[in-house]
């Protein structure tokens, strides 16, 4: 429990919760410099990787769990603004279906390709074009699964603050480097450092588990609709087919990637250090 | 465009309409012993395998391609009873968020394991009380691509002929052979003919890509929240474990079938064929 009462606010009218509103769309996101963070599980996240949130917004009425006030609390003491909502306020402010009465402000950032560390044997995951934020905060959960170094989004179609890939990312975003860069940067930067370029299509002879994965590898992915681009059709220096049996869109982007990711992490001899 | 006009309904109060709505749940869905498929993909999946439709609501005003009136017209050289709806009406009986104004009457069907007709190395999915209908439809479409001979879906949670089942799916809920049964029914199945049971677990030293997932095999996943029960663990002939770089929780149910899917059929040969 804070030890002193926080604000409590009842009202729709009230211009905080008018502001959380407004912040599901990205003009008033990238405006603010922020973003929605909701639930335990990503709030959680966020504060174990010191993501300094602005605001937590919660209301009691709606906790599923035991440990809500301890998360308060820690919140805090990070110097994180407590605000109490009745359970109207709350309902009109989250995103979620069945709200688990905890909503974050946290701030953007922005990495650049320049800020990444990486070893001698980088494995990065460049997606292109994702459109449906879902998939992409999946590719995310994926290439944090595999031990990806980074996750590079080009040309973004989503906005990777948009509240649904927080939410499908379950918080990996705070953990996995991520590089928003345009298609023409990418491509040259990787050329630069050496790193090959893989990426997967259905037009393609090479099975992807034939191909060698080792070694300094950006794996490229492609849109829902439209798969990869004639750009990094051109320029990739592996190109990978999945084998499928059953129908001929069964895969998924989402699906693909982390079938592919995998069979990286297999023959890079992943998690075989336990 | 199909050559008599047919019925068009326009009342939210017509029996029609209202009997559509409670087929969103199970009981009404089990006592008719029908199902909704919504959606073209959906429909177009169903009347390939020649799934008999009984009727077909169409609604022109939210059609969204230009192919909907050769598919009611081949519904219709089908046999499937075609009902117009208006605009209004459409939405009230649709289940999706943009309904694309096609939505189907199926009938359910039920497969006994005795049903399934083996080869000599069987390769099958086993999954028991998922819970998230969308998990078990991106499950069914996982075992589709990877070429399962069957999905066997033991006590379960969530109702295979769930509208949201049929939607993550895309249809192939239609060509994957498809068995529920009882986890005791199912091992003993299994044992009695010979196939291996692997299950995937974090709680196991073997790697997944060092276990030989050739011959009969059935791979067997655990439900979201509670992983896999005692019984299966304990009846399981190889325990696999799924390497993890990132987050304990980043993999969900969905992801760690694909994963263990796909190196099976990278063992098995899979795709080299083709």
């Amino acid at each position: 429990m804070p030890p002193t009462a926080p604000e409590r606010i009842t009202s729709l009218q009230n211009p905080r919760v008018k502001q959380l509103v407004k912040l599901r769309d990205r003009r008033p996101r990238d405006e603010a410099g922020v973003f929605l963070v909701e639930g335990y599980r990503q709030i959680r996240r966020a504060l174990e990787k010191r993501i300094a949130l602005r605001e937590l917004y919660f209301c009691r009425e709606c906790f599923l769990g035991a440990n809500e006030d301890a998360l308060l609390a820690e919140a805090r003491a990070a110097g994180t603004e407590l605000v109490e909502l009745s359970r109207h306020a709350f309902e009109k402010v989250a995103y979620r279906e069945r709200p688990d009465g905890l909503l974050a402000v946290a701030p953007q950032w922005r990495r650049e390709l320049a800020d990444l560390q990486l070893g001698t044997a980088p494995f990065l995951l460049v997606v292109e074009g994702i459109e449906k934020p879902g998939n992409l905060g999946t590719i995310l959960r994926s290439a944090d699964a595999a031990g990806c170094d980074a996750v590079i989004v080009c040309d973004p179609v989503t906005d990777i603050f948009n509240p649904n890939v927080v939410r499908a990312s379950t918080g990996v975003l705070f953990s996995v480097p991520l590089v928003v860069a345009e298609s023409r940067t990418v491509a040259a930067w990787l050329r630069e450092r050496g790193i090959r370029s893989a990426a997967t299509t259905p037009h393609s002879e090479q099975l992807y588990t034939a191909a060698d994965l080792r070694g300094p590898l950006a794996l490229i992915m492609g849109s829902e609709q439209y798969g990869l681009s004639e750009f990094w059709m051109s320029r990739s220096d592996l190109k990978l087919r999945i084998p499928m049996a059953g129908q001929a869109d069964s895969l998924n982007v989402a699906m693909a990637t982390i079938i592919t990711l995998f069979e990286a992490v297999r023959q890079r001899g992943g998690g075989s250090a336990r």
